[in-house]
């Protein structure tokens, strides 16, 4: 499994992100009654009496997660809470608190960081969150921002990435590849400005995948329309990773395998341009872009009348027996096998 | 307040890390009813049907928290545990599950990563903790781990910083100064090292120093022994930033004042003869030295007698009336007033 390097010592690129947490983790166990859940969904599920209590964490460092070059202050405040809180409507559960920690080089101002905080503050008003503690320390070297969020779910509306049954329907909420195409696009007039320094970037018409990219929102509203419409999804993950690899994730985790179909996979128009432009198909960027925090999640198909009735949700396949593995139907009528290629902040 | 530099800009430093949490946060109201108690104790809480959960957080991050020079990495996962523990303990709850965010560069494997998760099991197996979740990334420079308690205690138990009521008696587990003066001896011996080679460091007889700050342990000991004699602190906090910082957090959350006696101030005779050693008053470093995680509590006068049966704790002194201030009183019978100048992370 592992690749050793010349000193002898395996890098971790080799084992990738999800490799690395279950190599880590794989001696740790439960002990107490009131772990659920513990490593290995969007977030650990606590036993608290008659609800239970889920939990999450994320940490995002300078220059891996983001980049101030293009990124305000108050944006990647505002999206750090947000990252945080998709997890949290994942496991169909209402995120209620957050901690925060902050670590700052020298290179940071009161005024700075006053900014950061009113972009928390914006997210928490928009999602109804208390901040209730965190820890704010220095660095030698750039910003680290690191949130856990806290939320409560009665307990028979829990949502395991592991429930997908066979025949269940895939459903994914918004469109996908948008913040990915933000991404590149932000990148490539980094990449003009720093050598024609006068110039400014011009994003042409492009506000939607910026927006996406620096300003996502979590999709409280889906949760909030399947519980008003008494759907409870059997499997959900949140797209931080791309769909093939949450989606293989479900998979895994249900031991079943899936069919998506191409022409059903929901692109914005201009992330399609955007992707024509880099030469990229838009496709892949909707299977391999990060950070769309979507929604993906599997439902039995007595409530195919009822989803159908919920706008800004595709149906895009079905779940199938294991042994048949993870596909993808192409509009060619060829199929090809899912993979996971997507972003992994583990590799090097 | 601020003191703004050439740049137009205000440094952090100005505020310092306790300061600066307070203004950064100060708009944040708490809205949920389950939101008892946010920003501005040792661990928020929570309420939970017949339990509250408490929430502590904790970012230690590489050259500010600690140097791998002269840090094992079993040592630090172990560190970065126990101090967010005797957070918990310090409310007088029991921490029962973690979460463990780490960002790491290139420049780690994953042996050194297992090194590290070795020692965070180690405590865990120690403290009886379970690991529920957490997040493993890149940073582009050195080592930052974020991890998050969360524990439990009946309402009723419950202690916060605020509670000291005047003619309370003020007690403090351990001995103070130690973890401080382990960290002068490796700082020196570091020191020493980089200026000539081939020499070994020269540690001689001070292993217990050098254990206080490598490797210190959370005082669920005392936590359990407060309830078996059926003692209920007033108020409550942990030793992280040294006695007076602290004993100042109680009293000001408390609307009083304090006498503690420099003789009742437990110090080791190691940390003592190490501080004589760097000409710093033993007195110094058990009141600014930092990092001791002992417990500092008041209880009623009530129970005198039921404390004085518990070993390894000393009374050090008295709550008083607000406008006395807050009081050092000397072996020479002059009085000192007690300021707040530990360890500080946000200090430049």
């Amino acid at each position: 499994m592992k690749k050793k390097s010349d000193n002898n010592f395996t890098p971790l690129s080799s084992l990738g992100e999800f490799g690395l947490i279950d190599h880590l983790t794989k001696k740790f166990q439960l002990s107490h009654k009131t772990s659920i859940k513990g490593v290995g969904d969007d977030a650990a599920v606590l036993n608290y009496g008659n609800k239970y209590a889920v939990i999450t964490t994320d940490m995002l460092t300078e220059g891996v997660h983001f980049n101030l070059v293009y990124t305000p202050l108050k944006h990647l405040g505002y999206k750090a809470v947000v990252v945080n809180l998709s997890d949290i409507y994942a496991m169909n559960a209402i995120p209620m608190q957050i901690t925060v920690s902050v670590a700052v080089s020298a290179k940071f101002s009161v005024e700075h960081m006053e900014e950061l905080y009113g972009g928390i503050k914006l997210a928490c008003d928009k999602y109804n969150i208390d901040l209730i503690g965190g820890d704010t320390t220095s660095s030698f070297t750039g910003l680290t921002i690191c949130i856990t969020a806290i939320g409560e779910v009665n307990k028979e509306k829990i949502t395991y990435r592991s429930g997908a049954k066979i025949n269940d329907i895939i459903c994914v909420s918004g469109n996908l590849g948008g913040a990915y195409m933000g991404l590149q696009l932000l990148e490539r007039e980094r990449s003009l400005f720093e050598k024609n320094k006068v110039e400014k970037p011009d994003f042409g018409p492009y506000s939607y995948i910026l927006e996406r990219q620096l300003k996502p929102e979590a999709r409280k509203d889906i949760i909030a329309l399947l519980n008003d419409n008494g759907i409870q999804p059997s499997s959900m993950i949140d797209i931080s990773d791309g769909l093939s690899s949450e989606l293989l994730h479900i998979c895994k985790a249900s031991n079943t395998g899936c069919s998506i179909y191409e022409e059903k996979i929901p692109i914005n128009n201009e992330t399609a341009k955007m992707a024509e432009e880099f030469n990229i198909p838009p496709l892949t960027a909707a299977l391999n872009g990060g950070e769309d925090y979507e929604l993906l999640f599997t439902i039995p198909l007595t409530y195919y009348e009822r989803i159908s009735l919920i706008s800004d949700l595709s149906i895009i396949g079905h779940i199938t027996k294991e042994y048949l593995g993870c596909r993808l139907i192409l509009k060619s009528g060829d199929e090809a096998k899912l993979s996971a290629q997507g972003w992994n902040a583990m590799k090097s």
